[in-house]
């Protein structure tokens, strides 16, 4: 198949016939009608959101762990303990996104009687896109905050081994305007990002790991091959990833990092959901703090400073006014699923 | 007076001498016995701990604080909300430490009966050393988030005027072999480190911000000048100071960021404490991935890879032995206060 030139208009599905093409795919998985409604949505507003490394371009790996028995279908969360408002979860293996949805549904719930819940979760799968359970929690009218462990891949701050995950953290605030969400990887570029600068050939716009010389570099193909990532804010970024780590591993009960590392798939995660209820506290403030981000001088005249989500919400307008673009490969490849 | 060669030996001032003479000067500040006893333990603990910036280095502007007036050495925090394990207080801008001490104290209590418990702090001032706090809360078997707010001294990512906080944030989980805890700013460098190597001339060991033509720099005093520290992480520290500024002031209905900075002085902050029972859970793989870490190839085949907070145990250790290392000029100010 011929590769689009970057001239060319992107090929744009709408919305609902992506969703329903995942829905159709699911169903034929053995996914039951909710489970395949809801997976297919969550799949659809990632790529609709602009995160199309784990929304479109990720729905085919989904199914081969699916085909390959490390995800199961027709798992459901078990609750596994409970101390007032923290809840255990057993994941079951099944779906990464199923499950996590499930949980942060549970701890919004208990935050709504108590003011805030927490689930930790085990025996889960990649969650796909973190940052679709802070839009959800925001949407619910709570804050959020929520991490998952990752199998090792990159270095701890002075080491040279990939035993740490780059554990994606996501912290959520509702607001009226438009949520405000943040989602981030402790590794200063995540492996998808690395991949498309190594195919092009551009370097990245700042260092984001070691050559296998042991140099910091931009070369995104010279940090695939030493396996060596920076951490976002180097020690800072490598402590924050232990820290999350030992927290879900600890309160969930499950795999920590080191376990997952062992395997030879990625599968088995530990995650932890945490709701605050914030129909109280100052709410206008944020706004202002909003107003006053985006009246701040910024270093480039032409762009503005933006809030945690921002861009977001943008992307996600145009596509559901546009249709969602797509790599043509990749949407072909899904169709034949 | 002389300043002391590097190569002779520090003063050491033995933890119960440092301890009482703070108590001293606390008392005649007017501190109750027992609020003079806590304040004047936690700022020898900060000292013995190594963080001589936040310990004996701090204490002559904390009694500058109060004698402008900025401290109440007299107020006590007050219960203003409670939503389930939510709780609001305001601190009537006393104290910071005892503040922030007898907020995780409640955090802890509440987690204790519902397996996690949350202070939202309003009206208080700096707390000196944050991880003070994680400390705290591990030492009674409790796992713990907490953050502040402070004024603007740092650039949003893309924005070029100081005007988002270097929020530190702490997170901390018991060990018997000693707490794991983590405490970090959310700029790469804080200021007392830039003044060090401002004074000193000798480089960062990586780029710490802008000079004020906008190159990143690892010269110190640049930074300073052109108060364009870069956030650790560059848009990914940005954004979570953002966020947890956001989450500080909501919660608490207190000051954001933006308004202590209009403020001539930097007090009456926002601060949020989070606590988590921890005797259920897996506890036995927190030594696993600790040995996990310390087994991992070092860059520097001198250097272990250490988890976050060792380095504390061990000048601990070595402090409380051989006694706390002052800078003398410093020592002799505080014992003239």
């Amino acid at each position: 198949m011929e590769k689009r030139s970057k001239y060319e208009k992107p090929l744009r599905i709408p919305f609902g016939e992506m969703r329903q093409t995942f829905y159709d795919i699911l169903r034929q998985r053995g996914f039951s009608d909710e489970d395949a409604a809801l997976s297919a949505r969550l799949f659809t507003e990632t790529s609709c959101d602009g995160v199309y490394s784990h929304g479109l371009n990720r729905f085919p790996r989904y199914i081969g762990d699916i085909d390959q028995g490390y995800i199961d279908v027709q798992a459901e969360p078990q609750l596994i303990a409970r101390n007032g408002v923290m809840e255990q979860w057993d994941g079951g293996l099944g779906p990464g996104n199923l499950n996590a949805y499930r949980s942060m549904e549970r701890a919004v719930a208990i935050a709504r009687e108590n003011g805030m819940g927490c689930v930790a979760l085990r025996n889960t799968n990649h969650w796909m896109r973190g940052g679709t359970y802070g839009w959800q929690a925001a949407d619910a009218g709570c804050q959020a905050m929520l991490w998952s462990n990752t199998t090792g891949l990159m270095p701890p701050w002075g080491g040279i081994e990939p035993t740490i995950g780059n554990n994606p953290m996501i912290l959520a605030l509702p607001r009226a305007g438009g949520h405000v969400v943040l989602d981030f990887a402790q590794s200063m570029y995540s492996f998808g990002k690395l991949s498309i600068h190594s195919k092009s050939g551009e370097p990245l716009p700042y260092v984001g790991g070691y050559d296998e010389d042991g140099n910091l570099t931009k070369d995104a193909s010279a940090i695939e091959k030493s396996i060596r990532p920076l951490p976002a804010g180097l020690w800072k970024g490598s402590g924050l990833a232990i820290m999350l780590d030992l927290f879900a591993t600890t309160l969930s009960g499950g795999n920590s990092t080191m376990e997952i590392s062992q395997q030879e798939h990625e599968h088995g995660l530990s995650q932890v959901f945490i709701a605050i209820e914030s129909s109280s506290g100052r709410r206008a403030i944020v706004d202002d703090i909003i107003e006053h981000l985006h009246s701040t001088r910024p270093v480039d005249t032409r762009k503005e400073v933006r809030y945690p989500g921002e861009r977001t919400l943008e992307v996600r307008t145009e596509n559901m006014a546009s249709g969602i673009p797509v790599d043509q490969q990749i949407w072909e490849q899904v169709c034949r699923l």
